[in-house]
């Protein structure tokens, strides 16, 4: 039995409590911590059997029973707590980003490598745990499509954040388009070599006064020599648009979104089918389920995650590839990023 | 907070043990009872927290804490618990069907007419809380495809059930079609009056040698005039394929199979999509949340469940009907089938 | 060059004449005729250079340069024109049905017997040569399914004919559902050897007052023992909708409907494809020319029709069973219609 | 009745002749001309009733019977003979490229201005005529899905073309995403102000030695603000792929391929459709009949041609300046493209 700590306990918090409760019995929930718990939230926890249930984080690192956390809290403390944690010798599963700043992130990677245990590290790219982006990359490994040439990713919100959300997000490249840029090199299973960047301001004019584009492309070549193209909005009126597609030297495979039902209505006013799922943590459910499954089937087996820091170090890079190139409008390689 | 005790701890009653734990935080499940215990099936429930432990499920039954049962047991044993639950004054969810014969489920109807407690009584047909099956209904329900004219229900088990088991089963119209006969008064909103079946030994010359039949059909005239055709097979190698379809004067509602993912690959040979779910507890895992959540809320909210014991009686009639259609070679009519 | 007179200057007879002009360029239509002949119809003959323009169709079977006809005139001349057009030794095209008496399709066959000359006679069972219908018949031909073990048939128009039309016409099962009775044979490379016919006055009152109904099923069981089901409705408010399924041992084949595009378009509303292309001629319009190219070559390679006088002969007797069925409300047997 | 010459009767203008011999009956072929008409194509002439036969397409010109041609010709025809048209007072349906060199269509332009007659000058973009990309911009014109904020299309062909054929054609950009360059405008309803391409080289070495690329894509930004992606491939092995999306801010249209059936098959092997129809030719049979048919309706209608001079020449611009920009590895504005 793997006691773990829970670090923040606002939404993804508790979405990643429930899936431990209901689908990894080898591992308990004994502790919990939140500077700002809500007596809601403490509630909750006291429900759901957590003894432990505190404000400070600390108290889950240094609980010698505790073999793992989860690192839940505001983007801006993750590399801290990721830091403090590897050296209390815990395992760690930290949400993305694990931060905006490479130099941060080499910091976490440095307590990773200083560290006389061999601790898991995974970062919180739920993505790749989906269904239906993990069949594209099923397809792709087992050689279905043959060479990699082409790889072509949409992500589109169903509603813009607030304009204030974009200054400490990083904005879209970083907050949106880390998921696609992270997905290009997991379905391709190449690296990005240099990307071409466009933005616009088409939807929310307050996005562009706070300094960011609502609407973006990329276009990108990878180190097969395969080309790929990204397209992200942040707001698609008929739902959360989550489609990809990668096509190779023997075929191409390309998924489809999800949706409440496969119900059909034809009338005189055309055949209606249903709207992708709205929510992301509805749409995405299974891959947070199984993201958190795997991060204990690393500690368990000893292997390493499938996104460990380094997945989560070169998604920034490329972001800030993506920022240079939008403001230098220039094609912008890899390389130049350091990191 | 609901006490709750389930009868029988095999598949199905361990299925709703974990819906009541992930979705129903308002019943705790108090005791669980089954004469044929396994040892892992107990180290399972001590695990998830219930105390009461038992073989004998009287013990349940003489519980005053425990204010309603889930009846998981053999189909045989279904009357007869359901008899005595409702004597003890507690509300029952009993798994289908609530017998094969119509004088012991008039017997469970009138245990029920004599409690002086409004209890509440609900059979499992858990496709009616399938999301594919409700858009349907929905769609009838929201008047978007007018008067009901036509029904066609399709559904095809992945592998055919062993010989042996038609038997005890009553075969293919008493524990295969009795949930598309049921699901054809939920769809179209109506009685049927009269059907025909028809039947053929196609896959497997065992279940004919066991005087039953593996493929049929039926055709079936509705209360309002309505017309409706069923097909059922005992095996689909593509997997569980269940389907239907609603005809009105305004337009047309279908549904199609869940699938693994969404992917589609196209290369020389085609272009392939994913086959439908293969197992029926993966493909209605979200309709057994639904039907036990549906139990529930009816006790909390003192409202009739959606599938009482008349929608359990009237299946076994219609399922009685096409077996003698089948055997008289001619059309049946319900009023011909007592009860 | 194949010289071929057309009988029946209507709207199928000048189908059939474009089709010759754009797609049998080995054909050459020598002449029509027609007893009412519009000013709009000769004029429009002369434009696409037919030379022989008549009233008196048997001024074309008495031309010694044409081989063969079309027979695009009333149902009830087809088999006395088939029958001296057989006797003047042309090859025969005839529109569905031959005729409504299985006695008249007889002295037809009989004097294809008698002719000395091996002509050819082709029914005008369009569908078998629509490209939707023939990737089932292909899929099942190549064993993709396996053994066919059940065959589901949907046929539903897009706008009732007038109730008046029911009369002359022989009613739903003999001007509607002898297409899908015809379909069933042809996909499944089996007989019907009993069915059972149900109908309802859903949509039309008139139709019911004219002795008929708009709205029927059909239960079938097939000669290697498969059962099959068709519906049909004469008002599909969404469009022409034409579908079929064949299921077997090895899996399954279905079709849907063809649509005027790919289009879908997203949004708050739903997702919104294309209707059914609503307009029969549209529909089947390649299917008509592949009819009217199969007849040419089985004159030029002298290869039998694939659908010839026996299955003008037993598509009557399957809409006659039909009739029995529904009049006498029990199942029948091909076995007991004459023919 | 509209007297036509067709000059060049290789495979497209054969394509036309029976575009207006089945589907333009208020025009008639009066002559054809091509210098290296094969006995094959004499005859095919001949056999549709055509009676200028002519290797010198100055016999055409110089007829004043004939009022418009069609240009078929080699490309580097095109811009010459649609002057010499202009200057015998033809109407002119031009196929694609008018010419790959800006002033040498800036010629043609000044030709036509020259005129006193209102001369019609439709360019061969057949696919603005498909009904799969039609139906996406009659959405787009009915406001279905808003303001235009994205736009992708993606088109591939079956094969690749011999490596010899990249040296004259001007390249893949010129032969291939010229379609799609076209399309963008077309769908979108504004101007690509500037653009980004990559290519490279995947499918076929001697492509890369004959100094073009076989893969490209193309990121764009439009007049309104849009943004706008689009990939080639010179070879999908399932098919000729051919796809477009319009994303706005009420919404997202697109289309697919059309297939050779509807036909669907369900094994153990998965869920099997058809592929992509195969061939330009039977992919776009109706568009190339609808575009044949809207010029002959600009001429009866003394209407302008969708795709008018302008449209073709800024459609090589565009094209230019893809090669500009993969030249020099940076983005470029269409206004440094001369013309």
């Amino acid at each position: 039995m793997i006691h773990v700590g829970i670090i923040g306990a606002g939404r993804i918090g508790q979405v990643h409590a429930r899936s431990i409760l209901t689908g990894v019995p080898e591992a308990k929930i004994a502790a919990i911590a939140d500077p700002y718990l809500s007596d809601a939230a403490a509630a909750w926890a006291k429900d759901i059997g957590i003894e432990g249930i505190y404000k400070d984080y600390k108290l889950i690192l240094n609980d010698p029973n505790i073999e793992a956390v989860l690192i839940c809290s505001s983007t801006d403390t993750h590399a801290q707590i990721s830091i403090e944690a590897i050296e209390a010798g815990k395992h760690v599963f930290c949400e993305k980003p694990v931060d905006q700043s490479l130099a941060r992130i080499a910091d976490v990677e440095a307590a990773l490598l200083a560290s006389p245990k061999k601790l898991k590290y995974q970062v919180g790219f739920n993505r790749r745990f989906d269904h239906n982006f993990r069949a594209l990359k099923d397809a792709v490994l087992a050689g279905k499509i043959g060479d990699v040439q082409f790889v072509r990713i949409s992500s589109r919100d169903p509603e813009p954040p607030p304009a204030g959300y974009v200054g400490s997000s990083g904005g879209i490249f970083m907050d949106m388009m880390i998921h696609d840029l992270d997905m290009l090199r997991y379905l391709s299973g190449h690296e990005v070599v240099e990307l071409y960047a466009q933005g616009a301001v088409l939807i929310d004019p307050a996005i562009g006064e706070a300094g960011d584009v609502d609407s973006a492309t990329v276009s990108a070549v990878l180190s097969n020599g395969a080309l790929a193209l990204i397209d992200n909005s942040r707001e698609a009126v008929y739902g959360y648009d989550q489609r990809a597609e990668v096509f190779g030297s023997r075929g191409c495979v390309q998924n489809a979104n999800d949706c409440p039902s496969t119900a059909v209505i034809s009338t005189v006013d055309g055949v209606i089918s249903e709207k992708p799922l709205w929510f992301f943590l509805q749409r995405y459910m299974a891959a947070y389920q199984a993201e958190i499954r795997a991060f204990f089937d690393c500690i368990a087996n000893d292997t390493e995650p499938e996104v460990g820091i380094e997945a989560g170090r070169i998604s920034i890079r490329l972001a800030l590839a993506c920022k240079k190139s939008l403001a230098e409008h220039r094609p912008v390689k890899l390389s130049e990023i350091e990191g």
